[in-house]
């Protein structure tokens, strides 16, 4: 895997872009508001599409928004047209939602085919379709280190605290695990401690995973002390940047530590960050560190 | 993969070992209590070596036994040979001890370079690394298929439910990424709903899982309907088949119930199960399937 091509091109505003209003899809969780504000910064103005059932009222009504069901598929096209919108950035956690909470439009409808057989799959496949199905809409579909490269992990440690040469090995265990993963579209992250897989994440998320292992741990399940262990989270190999990149915040890090691990590594330039230097302490009181990797580096 | 070679002529006991005493290595659970009636049955007298903190006194106690610690081989051997046993089943849920539950003997200790390099994998790793110290001592490791075949799940379905195409599609797909993490040394189980793989095994169990797939289905984070999914067990790849073969019993099917699976399925010819036709009852009244399925079926 290469290093994001665009990476330094996008840290200044594009002349193209700069001034124009940018569609911001909001699943939950504070990532979308992170997004806003970048865009604003850069000169942009962001239209909120709020998702129902996932974003919060608090932090899109700081912006001109919209609220829509997963499956307004036209109302979104409509709207984002009304607003002037010509790209959009689709972020925050979106859990596959149940079919009951889906509200599909004619748009949609139409296109039922297309998300029926993209629906087989994981939630990659899934969302990749769905952005398809947008620029054939004719809005562009780019990911968030276009518009907010603040939020993107860099290379190297975050806080205080280095990986030792036995974490390095567990950090690149872990790699491994989640690669041989990635034709089965789950697996974003995996603990491996002292060469052990000890979890692997399918569907439950991060920290429900995190809270596994601590479990473990109180029972007398895992036979590494604490301060041994890594916690890895990197995207899946052919995962579609555009949308559902991995992502860590403060409570990343103290579930780490929770659960007796040594530390948590992600992938540089593709795992976004909810308050770099909130996390970065939070790790340093915690004695963990927080570090980006390469994920082609070397094992 | 190919079937058991020895499955028929195992069913009858083997001439020259008929009348010997077996030495069972016990940890915890049902499953030694039940090769030892197995042994019985076919006219071997059985010892059990009971691991201390694992293996349930009740059951134990009523053959000739002997309590011994997690790293006492030379124990071990002296009481093998004090019993005759030329043959060793070991058997029995042996979770990763904490260090701090091993006592090392003397011959253990010199055996120390050998284990310290297995413990650096998984359990699958450690565990072969201790049966061939065994088999290096004399005493014959063999798997426990040789001596109770009654308690190896056969092909086809044990209970009234038969899986469907879908099913079948979704037992293929978990196989795959069992097969996919035994370069790892995990997984030795994986759920899979409507093509979706929604947790995989590591160091938790499959009780354990399986109570996370009900939990997520709780919070409405499982996209498919009950009655959609499967458990699938299976060996790793590669897996040592003397020792830590998967297990299922009735306690197993009433979780898949509860995970609102449409059932369990486990590698035929080298899946252990606890009284097949109280698990074959329990899933007829919970309206699952149990089957025992080829891995090297096509898929």
């Amino acid at each position: 895997m290469t290093r994001r091509k665009d990476a330094v091109a996008c840290a200044a505003p594009d002349a193209d872009s700069a001034g124009r209003p940018l569609a911001i899809i909001c699943g939950g969780g504070s990532f979308p508001a992170a997004v806003a504000e970048a865009a604003a910064g850069r000169g942009r103005r962001p239209v909120m599409f709020a998702l129902k059932g996932w974003a919060d009222p608090k932090l899109v009504e700081q912006h001109a928004h919209h609220w829509i069901a997963v499956g307004q598929l036209g109302r979104f096209f409509r709207l984002a047209k009304a607003e002037h919108c010509r790209e959009v950035v689709i972020i925050g956690t979106l859990l596959r939602p149940p079919l009951s909470q889906i509200r599909l439009d004619w748009r949609a409808i139409r296109l039922m085919p297309r998300i029926a057989r993209s629906f087989g799959g994981g939630d990659n496949r899934l969302l990749s379709a769905v952005a398809d199905m947008i620029e054939d809409g004719g809005v562009r579909v780019i990911g968030v280190e276009e518009v907010a490269p603040e939020i993107i992990v860099p290379e190297g440690a975050l806080g205080r605290h280095q990986p030792s040469a036995r974490d390095r090995a567990d950090i690149a265990r872990a790699l491994e695990v989640i690669a041989a993963l990635a034709p089965f579209d789950i697996g974003q992250a995996a603990i491996v401690a002292g060469n052990h897989v000890l979890a692997v994440e399918a569907a439950e998320g991060t920290d429900n995973m995190l809270a596994r292992v601590a479990d473990l741990r109180r029972q007398g399940r895992v036979a590494t002390p604490r301060g041994v262990g890594v916690l890895v989270k990197a995207p899946k190999r052919g995962q579609d940047r555009r949308i559902d990149l991995p992502a860590i915040g403060r409570q990343t890090a103290e579930n780490v530590a929770g659960a007796g691990l040594a530390g948590l590594a992600v992938a540089a330039g593709s795992t976004i960050i909810a308050q770099a230097t909130d996390v970065a302490a939070a790790a340093d009181r915690a004695g963990i560190f927080v570090v980006g990797v390469r994920e082609d580096a070397p094992r």
